[in-house]
């Protein structure tokens, strides 16, 4: 391995270890020591290659969110019926999820410490929602979503992925479901789907 | 006030402080001296009346869930349409957290720190899931539910409140909605009324 490898390695090895630790302990749980040891690097390595630990923070949640922004944003601008691409976002969503699982924890974090979701993810976290709000309101428009709030709709699609990502193990123990079950993964995506399409499908709710 | 008026207002100022202060900084977080201090009682008044600060945390979950316990369990036995009786366990649950935003703290503090819900609350939640179950099962069974998984449909149904009650510093500041404002809450209300009656009625799903 030629040196120009080993400072790029470094850099996404205290990525690594600071999603993990960061979204285990929290940011002030997490030491410096800690997350240069779980990279396998010296003591000075973050401050070599991202200038502070808030510096390493900042990074971790950037690449944590910004590759699910991006495919939300592209499937939220993309074609289709509004209630598709409503589903293809929380398809998308849930996916990522299940794949990181140390994002939900980051930002739950950060909301029981502060009441806000973490600083460096607030601007894609605002793009996301208002490119969600316009989809709500041109299937409104359309008649295909119901009348309703677009932004308590817009974030009501994210609780259902997000809920079911932290009780996960509790999902397990407590209801004998497995999200690491292939089949049973399917089967919570496919509950996921239904539900988010029936609370927003025009005129659906039900005789009250 | 009389000597045996003063030992019950201890042990209740015990569980406020133990309430706030686990929910705010945790169960390891949460020290002895700071419990007391807030409760304005002694460094040894946790040992005198409950034996421990485990015991502390103890009786701060059982008496935060076994009311709404309670409360849900009536709902859901009560008379009256299947899916009415859901609406009925969403308004409860969402005033419910409204009124005591401590509860989903120290849940997911747990869920964070342990993967489970806090040792004490798994008997009340096993209870209230498997009610809610079988009264997803009854509307099912009548046609009033569309086919799903129904231990999924229940803890769904929790999603949106939950998931509101957390972000509520972050819907202020992000979105702009003060669910400290009655009319807001209201719109935050009927709008997970609608959503979940929408996705539990049959064949509301809209077209795929």
């Amino acid at each position: 391995m030629s040196q120009d490898a080993v400072v790029p390695d470094t850099r996404e090895a205290l990525l690594q270890a600071g999603r993990k630790l960061f979204s285990d302990k929290g940011f002030d749980g997490a030491s410096v020591r800690d997350i240069t040891a779980g990279a396998g690097a010296n003591l000075g390595a973050i401050t070599y290659h991202f200038g502070s630990k808030e510096a390493l923070y900042e990074a971790v949640v950037s690449s944590t969110i910004a590759p699910l922004a991006e495919r939300l944003m592209a499937t939220v601008g993309g074609p289709g019926d509004p209630l598709d691409r409503v589903e293809g976002v929380v398809r998308e969503y849930f996916a990522y999820l299940m794949d990181y699982p140390e994002m939900p924890r980051l930002f739950i974090r950060s909301l029981l410490a502060s009441g806000m979701p973490p600083a460096p993810a607030q601007e894609h976290l605002k793009r996301v929602l208002a490119a969600l709000v316009g989809l709500i309101r041109e299937g409104q428009a359309i008649g295909r979503i119901r009348p309703g709030h677009p932004a308590l709709m817009a974030l009501g699609l994210m609780s259902h992925s997000l809920h079911l990502t932290i009780m996960r193990p509790a999902l397990a123990r407590m209801a004998g479901f497995d999200l690491d079950d292939p089949t049973q993964r399917g089967i919570a995506l496919d509950h996921i789907v239904r539900t988010v399409r029936g609370g927003l499908a025009l005129g659906q709710e039900g005789p009250a």
